[in-house]
Formats: C-alpha cells, structure tokens, sequence
C-alpha cells in the first residue's frame, strides 16, 4: 500500500471559533478516526473553545494524560487526586492559566476547564497521550447513560433524593441524546 | 540483595468479612505498597464486601482494567462506555451476577456494583492490571476534595442549584475527611 | 459494532468444585477467549481446585506476572528465581498460605502450589496479567511433547538414563494425548 | 510527598514570539524539565517560531511521534519514510499547511517545516509523544558534532570532497558550539 | 552526567572459544549489567559455543524473545508450546540450522539447541529482547534449587519415585552450586 | 491454525559474503518480513558486511536500539548524541571495535560503522530491538527522496548553494532508484 500525505493530514480549521454547548465549551478532537497515519502512534491534538463563563465540565480521558496551552483569554482549571493516602487523598489541585501558561492532567484523573471572563471568551490547544483518548464527561455518563443507572443506586451514591436523580437523569438524558 | 518468600506474600485476610462503609461496602486492596515483590508486574488483588442493599459506588481506575468474580451474594454491575459515537455513546451495560460469573470494568470507565439482596451481604474477589491501579470514587472525588471544587463550576456541570451543591459538598467533605 | 454487556461477562461458574486431574489439580481459566471484551486489556482469572495432597505442579506463564489468594484450605506454594548471581541464583521461595492469603508468582517463573492436608481440598482464585497468559506445565512440555523431543537431548539434560526418558515421556504423552 | 498544582504547571509565554535563530526558527519546548508532573506520563508541548522563509530544518526526534497545527502563516511541512520496500522507499511526502491544519510526523523520521511567506512569521503549537522526546537536527548532528566525525567516513557518506566536509564541519561547529 | 563511548562498549571477546561446561555448552552474555548504557533499550546480545554432542539445555528467558544464527558447525534446535488447545498443545517444534540459518525461540517458551556433530563444536550468536532477559535452566531449576523443592512435591509432579527425585536433587545441587 | 517450525526459521546464509554497494557494504536484514513468527516479539537480525575501507554510512533506526558484535576485521563505529544540554549536545562517540568486541547504539540516534582496513573486509553481526526496525539512511533520505526536498530548503538547512544541492540530489536519487 503506498503512503500518502493526506494520510497525515487534516484540514481540521482548529484556528476557527466553534459555536458551543449548553455548558460553554467545544472540544475539536482530531484523532485517529481523521487521520488515519496516526494508527499506533500514541497522540492526537484538540482545540477547545469555551464561552464566557463556559466550561469544559468535570471528566476524565481513560487512556491518556493530556497537556494544555491557553491561546486565548484566561482559564481555571484543576484535577482532583484519587482516593491515595493523605496528604493526597481527592486532593484538588487549581491554577488560574493565562495566554501562554501549560498545565498537565494526568491519565484518568477527573479534570475541568472554566473561563471565569463574563464577557470574552477563552481558546486551547490541548495534545493526548493516544491515538483515541476517549473522553467521559462525568455529569452525562453519571446521569445521561442510555438506558439510565438504576436510581436507587445513584441516590445511595450521591445521598440525594431518588427525585433528585430522576430529574437529573431527565436532564442529561436530553444533552446527551437529541 | 537477596530475595525473600516475604517479599512476595501478605498475611491479607481476605477470607475475613469486613466492616462496610456508609454506602455499604468496602474495599481490601493487595497491591506494591503490601508487597514490595509486586515492583514492575502489572497486578493486584482485592476483596470487596458489600452490606444488604450496599455498593461500591461508581468510580474509575486510572491505571487499570478488571475483573471481577463472585464468592457470595448477587451482584447488579455496571460501567457506562465514553462519549464515543451512537449507539455506543454513554451506553450503560449492566449484568446481574450470581456466584461464580465473572465480568470485566474496562481501564477508566465509570463502573459500580451494587447488592440488590435487602437480607444478604455478598463478596467478591476482583484483581486488577496494574501494581497501583488507583481509584476515583466519583462523589466524592467531585464534591468532596480538598479543597472543594467552585460550586459555581459544578453547579453548571450538574445543572443544579449553588446551595445543592453546597449540600453536598458538605456532606462527601465529611465521608472523606472525618 | 455495537457493544454489549454479555461481551464483558462468563456465567463461568467459579464457585464449583471441579474434578481434579492426575496430579490433583484443576485450573479453570477465564480469559480472551471466553470473554471477547478483555482484548488489549490485560488480565485474566482463574480457580483453581486441589485435591487433598493435589498439587497444579511446576509450570510457568511465559506472559503473565499471577497473584494469587486461598479460598479454601491450605496450600504450600514456591516459585524458583533464574539464574542469576549467589546469593539469588535458583533460588527457591516457599511459603505455606492460609485462607485469605496472598502470595505472587513474577512472570515467566517456574511456581507451584501443593495442598499439605491428606483430608481436604483446597481452592485459590489467582488473576493473571495478561488477556492470553499462557501455561507451560514443565514434565508435560518436556516429556510429554508432540512429537517427543530426543531421548539423546534429555537424557542428557537431566543426567539420567535413556530408558528413564523413554520411561517418563511414555507416561506424560499419555497425560497429555488421551 | 504532597503533590502541588505548580508540578503541573509552566508559566511558558508559549504565546510570546521568539527570536529565531541563523536558519529563521525557534522550538520552546515544555517537556519533564521543565513540568515535573510530566515523569511517566508520555507527553510533551512546543511552540514553533518561525521566521519570513525561516525553517526548522530536517530533524527527528528519537522517541516521539509529533502532530502539528498552524497557528500563524503558512508552512510548508515534509517527512521522507524509511529505506522500505518500493513504491515507499524514501518516499517524500509533502503539504502546505494553512491556519488551523494538523498534521503528523511519525516517531523516528526525518522532518521539516519551511515558511514559504517572505514577509510573513508564521507559528505553530507541536505536540510530541514522550515526556522527552529528544531532537536530532540532521545537519548539526552529521556535521557539527563534539569531536567532529572523521572526514573521510562523510566524504563518502555524502559523495562529496573532504574539503567540502571540512568546510560543513567548520560551519556547524559554530553553530552549535557559540 | 557526561555519556561516554564506553557506556556503550564491551570488549566481549566474543570470538574466542569458551570451555564449555559438563552438558557441553556455554553461554557468554552481555547485557545492561556488562554495558550500562543498555538501560531501558531492550535487548541483549550473547555468544553460545557447543561442544561435539553438547547442549544449551531446555531452558526459558522469562522477559526475551531470542533470535539465534549458527556461526559455526550445526544445531539441532527446538521449542515446545504451551499448553494451549489442539493441535499446537504442546507441540514441539524442530529445526536443523546450519550455518547461515536464524531461528527464533518465543518469550518464556522451553527451548535448547544440540550439536549433533560428534567431532565439531559449534557456535551460535543470540540476542535477546530485553536488557536483563534472565534464563531459567529447567533442570537446574528443578532439582537443583536452594532449597531444594520438597521430594514429595516433584515425585508426583514428574510421576516419579522420590528417590529417583533425590538423587536428581544430589547432581543438579552440585551443579548449581560448586 | 497449527504452527510450524518454519515459521520461525529462515535459511538466512548469514555465514555467506555478500557484495558491496556503492559505499562499501551491504546489510542483510532477517525481520518479520522473513520470519513470520517474529510478529509480536520485538527484535530482528542482521548480517553486516563490509568491504576494505568500505561503511554502512550515517543512519537511524526510528523504532529499535542496535546491539553489534565484530565477527571479521576492525571496525570504527560511532553516534551523535541528540539536541540536549551540554556536556551532552550533539556529541560523537566513537570507538575502534576489534574481533568480539560489542556496541550498542540507541534507538533513534545517527550512527555509522567504518572498515579502516584498506585491504581486508569486515563482518558484524547486529540485532534490533524491533520485529521492524526500519532504517533511514540519512544522505539518501535527505538527498534522494522521491520527489525530491525543495532545494531551497536543503540550500538553507546545509548552508550550501543550490547547485550543490542540486548536484547531491543528482547522486543520491541515482543510488536510490536504480
């Protein structure tokens, strides 16, 4: 099979504003499924648009760690530690990243992004460590799966009300599938 | 520096029931920190016990895959694949284990197991790829870090109200650090 | 392809006795081929049944680091280092374990475990690092290959009699054959 | 040890332009010197400066796979593949690259990025797959190297007169050693 | 650190003929503990002479694959599978190298090679995939370990009486061990 | 699909001569091209002859380490460290390898061997960390790739005039496609 540039290449616009969610963000992943050549390669590259006081809500990536760079505007940003022994057990770690700024979310650890600007919106170039990192927003795996968690095993595990899940499942049912 | 059968053994107890937690479980881990001798192999071994009616509430490994068998009990388990593509996006594939069944938690997706039997503790022995696989218990990873997360942030991710969140972080803040 | 729970479980029946073969030992091993959904991912389980003064006898894992914990009864395990430099060099580390337990057997080692009580069987559940370990039970490769490997060669290797040979690799090809 | 966000983090103006150097680039490279957090995790960030018909000129990076997006200009971006099998035997494959394209270097070939704008800088964000992935420029690793190789072995390597070597040699010790 | 050429080097001597031990073989391997500079890159490199009628034993790397050529004389090679299902149970796979010929012997399967010359030596080179392959002489492993392996054990293990165990255990003792 | 010994044999004739190319020696690469078993196993071998005063000129192997041994006459070898820091930055390390002598040289670095005599041949024999290691000879990647690298690019990247680089393209498309 002969090889071609294309193979290695996607005219991805990752330099274009993306419209974005009902939570104010839009991750652009180029992986894999674009660009075929990266098939066992171990990388794949996303730009991130977020509103003014958008977020990229709290998820993992199961198979990578990812590195971040501000292009535009101001982020906070933080992941949280796993259940280890103290002093770094669920431990958040935060940091206010400007134009410019890196920031490093190690593999499977829960991460988020916020544009705390009400008024401008903020840009990211972020890489991962897989040629299809996967991403879990936890919100909408939690409580928007298809078909639903059992509502008395998400109410024992958050300590809300069963109704209190039910509405929320409504919720991210709706984000997650129309 | 010689080597010792010591090196490769813990006096673990696995046999032995434990007290179960708030949710009604509880996790005995046999990994590196026990045995030094497991350096660099890839594995470790657990038991899990779970109360009438409790869980092992949903939560990730980072660094692992596993596989889990029932000793005693019935076991409703589960994991809600990533944000891939329809019809596997946030699917959720739940089992009813009996004793005996085996059933596997990919690396890094959201998975929980929960014992339907109001009258009957069960037991499971799970083992796990990783010398450290790492746990992320979702709630309290989310709501009870240290320190807590904005609740400005997670408001917006759940799409609940601040004093929800507020509520429950005071509650998981308690579970993890008292 | 859309995935499916029975993808990532076996109604394996780990929870019943097996019969034991010749030497006393039955190894019933889940892994990729009994569920597709561990591929890429690692790990396996098996039970392993002993009867009284059974033993699964020296063998290895050319793939897989085991780790390993009683259920039932009682069990003398070891495992031999290879050879390296005094004071490690052949090596052999022994234990005798209780229920609950745990001991590790590192990858590609020659292990064994022997159930002591004359009265009672025993049984362990032992996870593997790998989707496909492998088994290599040494008297069966060595003596019970098809086709037989030289009597020159092993009658050499082991320093005894060409008859002895002849003698073992008749038993063993029956073991494995028939 | 406690673990702290600024072990994940680099303040590293990676939105600064550079000053580039005699062939018209600059590479910033955040990789684990520079972000602590990093060891292990596999992954590594860079911006590109890169001068009016400046170049990064042909390279590779011994243990990292690169993917590349256009923030600024044009870029007019290579890789030659390995002495395989005809029809891609030191095939060169090729691609202008505009704002926002991506595109990928596989682990271990020779690559380059050239501006083709005379008026223009143009920049891009790289990531690479390895915590320290490692750069060989071509030219200064061939002839600029401390000692210099002798010249005779790349007289005949490149088919040219020892003086030509001699005077390459002269040029690139500068380059790399002032 | 300052790296160093002789990070890399080893006068190996790996031309001359070794005296080969009381099976009639010997085996000269340079691997990270003779070249330092070996460290996490994965392979190893060894000489192995034959005298007339001698073998390099049946034996198992635990971490490498080997790749072997005959430089002198002729081999009569051969592995056998692991106890995987029919037809490839246990199956022993052969080969008569002559000089010239490469054969490869799997990670962690039994294998040996033997001059079936009765007048020549002959001498191999091998390499193997790992820094530290480790090598695993199944008799010496077997009957010749410190301890030695409970008699009772290895007579049910080989089908055996245990005095014929016990002498075993006398000669491969004094093999390993003066 | 049963296996076989020829799967994992090659009658390589790596104890035969070969003939020289145009820079004086020539590589016989047995990979898994050759030997179908290799697949998985991560190494290869190779035959390295080399002609009185002949080299295998500068080049890298993207995905394996080299490890050399000297059958036949003398060898000058070396490589270049990467871009790192001093002492470290782009340094040669060389080295005179007599009969038996081994070398390694890492993954991804620009290496070369040299036969000093100019009346008698060389051999070594080398094997790779890798079932494909790949081979990238730098003259002819840079040089004679198809197409042909911009000669304005290599004008720059060599700091040569165009018409050298016009006349080494001339060469080295020559040694490559015919």
């Amino acid at each position: 099979m002969e090889v071609n540039a294309d193979d290695f290449f996607k005219a991805a616009a990752l330099d274009k504003p993306r419209v974005t969610n009902k939570v104010g963000s839009n991750v652009t992943l180029i992986n894999v499924m674009q660009i075929a050549g990266l098939n066992t390669l171990g990388i794949s590259i996303a730009r991130i648009d977020y509103a003014p006081l958008g977020q990229n809500p709290p998820h993992t990536h199961p198979r990578a760690t990812e590195i971040l760079t501000v292009l535009e505007g101001t982020l906070y940003v933080g992941f949280v530690t796993s259940n280890q022994p103290a002093p770094n057990r669920n431990k958040f770690l935060s940091k206010v990243l400007n134009k410019g700024d890196v920031f490093v979310f190690p593999v499977g650890l829960i991460h988020f992004q916020f544009n705390p600007n009400p008024h401008k919106p903020a840009v990211a170039i972020a890489a991962l460590s897989s040629q299809n990192p996967g991403a879990i927003t936890i919100a909408n795996a939690v409580f928007g799966s298809d078909p639903q968690i059992s509502d008395d095993v998400l109410a024992k595990a958050f300590q809300v009300e069963k109704n209190t899940i039910d509405w929320l499942q409504a919720q991210f049912w709706e984000n997650n599938h129309n």
